[in-house]
């Protein structure tokens, strides 16, 4: 129902019922129920001409937000939301995640409020739903962080349960590239059912949309690439393997390899950096970089066949030598069919990609039937 | 609502209305239809003790079958199932397919009519759908195939539409590892939602279940994994690049390096058997290139996070070679959290599996919510 009212295919009671089959008294029922719990307005009515105009309903979008929270390893990004998935306010910190989740929610808990306050400038608004995404593995179900690398004291952190207590909504956690592979679905590539979302900075990840659904895999670790072995490569891995794609093209094996030709280079944005001044040996090893992630994602391509694949990350700041690289590697070794009709592209989001596919997640899980049926259940008003 | 009856969820009027909140009477309209147009059964009222007990509701599984139509190379095996997806019959013959369409589907149009006339020995049944599975690609939407490599004359021929003009119901044409990983899926592992396929024949291919559907990618050519590249292998493929999964682990690749070693073999079937005699040579040869596909899963696995991979095809006849080599590359290379709970098994439905899958395929098609309302809302009585 309130699809049909979103999408502006039926947005009168009596349209909702011809749509749906229902009964008349059903549906005024339940629109009542959402008008009561505030997913629904309803025009006032209109000055009658004749007959009884028909009074129209749309998604409320004003009073509320939802928040979408990003946090990286060095940052966090809290962006508001209106529930048409608007970014109304968007505020980003230096943080570090290794401090712990008490020291990282925290912050996001005494940012949260501010935000609420100022958001687009008009009344304050009332929190709905808290989505977030993290640099590591999650449990979708629970919410929870599992074994994540560079997280340390994250893992099974019931970050739900945080927000719960404190804001009394629903929050749901997942892996970062999932919620940016869904901004990007969402926002920019709406025509792509099919899509992968490559992050490319220290390590390297990927998002993955199949049938326009967030493909998270039984353990929740699909798209974890940066492992997948690059043929005939034997740079040795943080895993114990060697090989790996992170170890070939990730932004910290980039940034050592220039290091060893005595270049200035801690990490990713010093290979951005470089590339910019256009230093040579900089432009090589990205270039070669693309190559190796080109070569492991020509094999994804067979298998998945995307319509799109999106990469973003530190790294893609320097997409034009970035992407020639993976371009040529994958359109040199896919299958034609799988290539046909293929796009490589850069982020088109960018660094507000996590924070708003956080959100996207959040409100997508908040409308949905089942989420909305438990709320006209109940009596709170929180979804 | 047909889902309500067949799960035994809601199987009287009043159950259906309680569960979908629709109004009595809506939901007797459309009970009526669907007895009429004869997707469902009600009970002959029960003698009436007190209270009129209410008429129970089942979906029709006598007087109707569905074809599943299993298309290899050169072989043809036509199966009829009910409406719940039982095996009534089944029929294989061998066949050409580089013969063309005309020839086998001539074929396939005169085993039909003969299988629906003794079928499970009762009286003859009405066809309602045809479900294919073809060794090659096929957009799914029109039911043609596509380039087929191994099937000369098929290019783009409307097999669907042989069908609808001689029987009179629709047909769905689908890759053949496709419905081989659905009927795995629903019939053997319908626990795991997340399910790879891996056919090991002459070739080698991949069927994609994804969140519990076929997942089939923007050209559905999504599951080509036969020209993956293997790391560090350089054997020419006959795609014109070199290294592919097929020309290092495929059955034929497996029985030309018998040959070069002086065995006799033509091609999977001949290895299996050498396999079988104890031959030292075949069976290092097919651990050596359960191996090498082992080395390709291990990055499908990071991937895609399946809870299942089934392995069927010709040289699953020899699966405790082949998996060896498989499970050894798969756990010694994949990460940790994505094998956790991973099982790799052979097939379990076996020589069937084409025929149940395209069988399944369709019948799940003709009790969708669209076909049904299609269906009544015409007065033509196929699904």
């Amino acid at each position: 129902m309130l699809a049909l009212i979103s999408s502006g295919v039926a947005v009168t009671r009596a349209e909702i019922a011809r749509h749906t089959g229902l009964a008349r008294s059903t549906v005024s029922h339940r629109v009542d129920a959402l008008i009561a719990h505030g997913f629904v307005d309803e025009d006032t009515e209109a000055p009658s001409t004749g007959g009884r105009p028909p009074r129209r309903l749309s998604l409320r979008t004003h009073g509320h937000a939802i928040a979408g929270v990003d946090i990286g390893a060095s940052h966090c990004r809290v962006g508001l939301l209106d529930v048409k998935g608007t970014l109304l306010a968007v505020r980003e910190d230096p943080l570090t995640i290794a401090d712990g989740p008490e020291a990282v929610l925290g912050h996001v808990e005494r940012t949260l409020p501010r935000l609420l306050e100022v958001a687009d400038g008009t009344a304050p608004r009332t929190l709905r739903a808290i989505g977030v995404g993290v640099p590591g593995p999650v449990e979708f179900s629970t919410g929870r962080p599992v074994d994540p690398p560079i997280m340390p004291g994250w893992h099974h952190y019931p970050v739900p349960e945080f927000f719960g207590e404190r804001f009394g909504v629903r929050a749901l956690v997942d892996n970062d590239v999932n919620v940016m592979a869904l901004a990007e679905q969402r926002r920019a590539f709406s025509d792509a059912l099919h899509l992968l979302y490559l992050k490319v900075g220290t390590g390297i990840g990927c998002g993955i949309v199949a049938d326009g659904h967030i493909h998270r895999g039984a353990q929740g670790s699909a798209g974890d690439i940066g492992h997948i072995r690059v043929g005939e490569r034997d740079e040795p891995c943080h895993c114990g393997n060697s090989g790996c794609l992170e170890a070939v093209a990730g932004g910290a094996a980039m940034a050592a390899r220039l290091r060893d030709v005595g270049l200035e280079a801690i990490g990713s944005l010093d290979v951005v950096r470089l590339v910019r001044e256009g230093n040579r040996e900089a432009v090589r090893t990205v270039r070669e970089a693309g190559r190796a992630i080109g070569e492991v994602l020509s094999g994804l391509v067979n298998f998945f066949n995307p319509e799109t694949v999106v990469v973003g990350g530190a790294l893609s700041a320097v997409h034009d030598q970035l992407l020639a690289g993976v371009r040529e590697a994958v359109y040199g070794r896919s299958n034609p069919l799988a290539t046909n009709v293929l796009r490589i592209e850069p982020s088109r989001i960018g660094e507000n990609a996590g924070a708003i596919g956080a959100g996207i997640l959040a409100i997508e899980h908040a409308l949905s039937p089942a989420q909305v049926d438990r709320a006209l259940a109940t009596d709170a008003t929180a979804v």
